[in-house]
Parts: C-alpha cells; structure tokens; sequence
C-alpha cells in the first residue's frame, strides 16, 4: 500500500560476465523503471563478481542502508552460482533444500519426465528463512529474506519474479516526472535553469545533454511527488524559455 | 605499458537518471569491453545519484582498493552537474578554473564565434592538480587526478575520453576467454563443469544460462591470462562434453 514515507532500494548486480563485459546488462534499466513506476526509489547500484566476499559485503552495506536490495544473477545450478550461499553467509543463517522449493521443481520435473537431479536441486537451496518468490518461466524459484530479494540474472525470468514479488512491496508515493526537450547546449540555459531551481527547491531538476544528430540537445527534466507542483515548475519554466 | 601485474579498476556511474531509469546505461558495458581489451580487470561498478556525499564516499571508497578509478557523467554545466566539486572534496583539494580547460575552451568558443559564457567555463573548473582528458567532439574536457578518470556522461564522449586517456593508463596481461555454446540447460552439464573447474582451477570458469528461442541454452566461458592453458582446458572440456 502506498504511503507518504519514501521507499527506497538498492540494486546488486552480481556476475563476472557483466564486469567483463561479455555481457551487456539490461536488468538495472528494466528494474528502475519497474520501482519508479511503482513508488520505490533506487538509489544505488553495484555490480560485484562472482566472489562470496565481495557479495556478502555490498548486501551487508546495502541492506543496512535501504528499505529493500534486489540482487540479480547467480542463482543457477552451475559451480559459479554463489549467490544463495552468500546471501545466507551475509545474514548468518544456515543454507539447505527447501521443501517448498523442492516440492515446485519435483512437480515440474515430473511433468517433463526428467530426473530432479542434486544439479538441479541445488537451485531449490534456500537461506533458512527464506520466502520464494515465483518463477513463471523456469520453476526454480527466487527468494526474500529480510529486506532482500534475490532473483535471476535472466532478463525474462528476472522480470516476472520482479513482477511476483511486488504486492509485497511496501510502496511510497510515485515520483512524477516531466521532460522538456530543447534543441540547444545546455550551457545556452544553463543560468535561467539554474535560478528557477532556486525558485522551486522541492522539485528535483536536472539536464540531461546529448547528441541529436551529431547536434547539441538538452533535455530539462524536472520531478516530484506533487503532480501540481510539478505542474507549475513546468509551466512558469517554459514560459522563462519561451518554449 | 603491459605487466604481469593485476591492474584492476572500479567504475562510478553519476546520475539520477540511471537510477530513475530515464536514461539506460550504455556506458557500463563500453568500459567493461575496454578495459577488457587493453588488460585492465574491471571490479566493481557502482551507479550513484548526483548527491555529493554519496559521490564523495563511492570515490573515496572505490579508489583505495582498485588500480583505477572511471566515473561518468555530471561534469556539465548545469546546477545538477556536481561530479567535479564532489571529486575536488574527495581528495580534500581546491577547485577552480583551469587556464589550460579555459584556452581549449575560449578557443572553441572564438572559431564558432560565440561568447565563453560563466556556464560555458563552469566546465572549466577542475580540481587542484588535475590533469586533461582530451574531448575530441565537445570540447571540455575530462580531467584525471590521482588514479581517479573523470569522464563525460554523454556515451560518444565518453568513448573518445576514455581512448584519449588510455596511453597513460598501467595495463596488465589482458583475459583472454573462450565460449563453447550449448543447446541444453546448465542443470544438464553442471556437474561435469564443476569437475572440470576443480581440474583447471587457474582457470575461471562460468556458465551463462539464456533463452534462445525460448528453449534453455548455455554458454560455457573459461577465462585465463596463459592462452596454451586455456586452450587445453577448452579441448579437455569440448571432448568431456562430446561437442
């Protein structure tokens, strides 16, 4: 249920192949649109290898620091897989199969007529304490403990278990937002921009340049939690730009 | 100049529009890729929102423990652009404008005929003992003080900074890795892969699961700096594997 607190989350990117760059990541975008939408702001993100000290560390750090942390990768059935065992060294619990999660991957091993293998099982290994959170696509599910979410680093399966575990979530207001695209430098606006800042200081404003077509292109966005309010900051902004 | 030395080096992405997820990251994987090539290992990134501690602590964080230190973004001339104090505060040095940025940039100014405005040499500003990290499309410059490189955010910037600054940076021997594609899921070759790791165990070994047309495949990559010893892990595990 919504609420006036702010919500806040961390991201836990964990995996060699994304510091290696062999593979490109897409969960951190995905996920902040998913929290933004929903009324949960992330606030940081870390990508750490697969190393149980590096992990174990940020998730301590994080989870400390945050309402929620959502870690993505490592929960396969593969040797390089550490992310459970980590979790569960990070909260100082005991890790083995559960039940539950061994009833889900019993049941669709059944279905496909294959063995439930101790590899396959290995991804029903849950921190005790543990709630599952569902997977639609592969079964094998993810987890939250404490304040933690771990889920696969998979883009798909990542997305529906972010989507299961999210009535869970305690939610806070949406931060709105809106975009004011200018075809010039931001140093062109960069005074004015800065002044009616001053003018509004409970509405965050930045400029985001870029490119467009091999031009200088700005765009001013400004947000809040308060839709009128944002409203006014837009429109007396545009009209000091004449735009 | 390459070493037999492990040079390692953290990334800081800076800015709320990763984290509201306005703007997708491309930065991570470029750098990633990179640092890869030029045999620098890639540790730890971390994604920060434009607030000046969280930055101050990240970067006094991240430059202690890895060789290198890369951060994009938020070096503009807006109000929101705070990389450059934030780093100046890091390292507990004064700011102000640089009469090297300054000639680049007047010079800029006077070939398109306009005016070195205040805004204009707000990106002029850098930290005491900072050196210039060429801009070869916009101009102002990035700068690099102590092991800290302080890039732009805009991604086709950033890439000519981070060539710019790459003859001066230490490298190691680079990671060289393998891929050996399989159609089948991880569960099905797990345990084979952890007896082969356990074989070869200086070579790093990860399994990369995905849906490939929504059926379960595997990427197998080892990865090693000695090429002789990755290639005999790569023959012993194919054969292992009958592919």
């Amino acid at each position: 249920m919504p609420t006036d607190t702010v919500i806040t989350a961390a991201l836990l990117v964990i995996g060699d192949e994304i510091l290696s760059g062999r593979t490109k990541d897409k969960n951190i975008g995905a996920i902040a649109d998913h929290l933004t939408s929903i009324g949960i702001r992330l606030s940081e993100v870390r990508v750490v290898a697969d190393d149980e000290a590096d992990i174990v560390n940020a998730v301590n750090a994080l989870r400390a620091r945050y309402t929620y942390v959502f870690t993505t990768g490592g929960i396969g059935p593969t040797h390089d897989d550490i992310t459970a065992d980590s979790i569960a060294k990070a909260f100082s619990v005991p890790i083995g199969v559960d039940p539950r999660a061994r009833a889900l991957m019993q049941a669709a091993c059944d279905a496909r007529g294959v063995e439930l293998t101790p590899a396959r099982l290995r991804m029903a290994r849950l921190p005790d304490g543990a709630q599952l959170v569902e997977n639609a696509i592969s079964v094998a599910p993810g987890f939250m403990i404490g304040n933690v979410i771990v889920m696969a680093g998979i883009p798909d399966i990542m997305r529906g278990m972010l989507e299961s575990v999210t009535p869970r979530l305690q939610t806070g207001a949406r931060m709105l937002s809106v975009t004011i695209p200018l075809n010039c430098p931001e140093s062109q606006i960069a005074d004015l921009f800065a002044a009616h800042q001053k003018r509004y200081p409970d509405v965050a404003m930045g400029s985001y340049p870029s490119l467009r077509d091999g031009k200088p292109a700005t765009d001013l966005v400004l947000r809040s939690v308060d839709e009128s309010r944002l409203e006014d900051a837009r429109d007396n902004l545009k009209s000091a730009l004449g735009v």
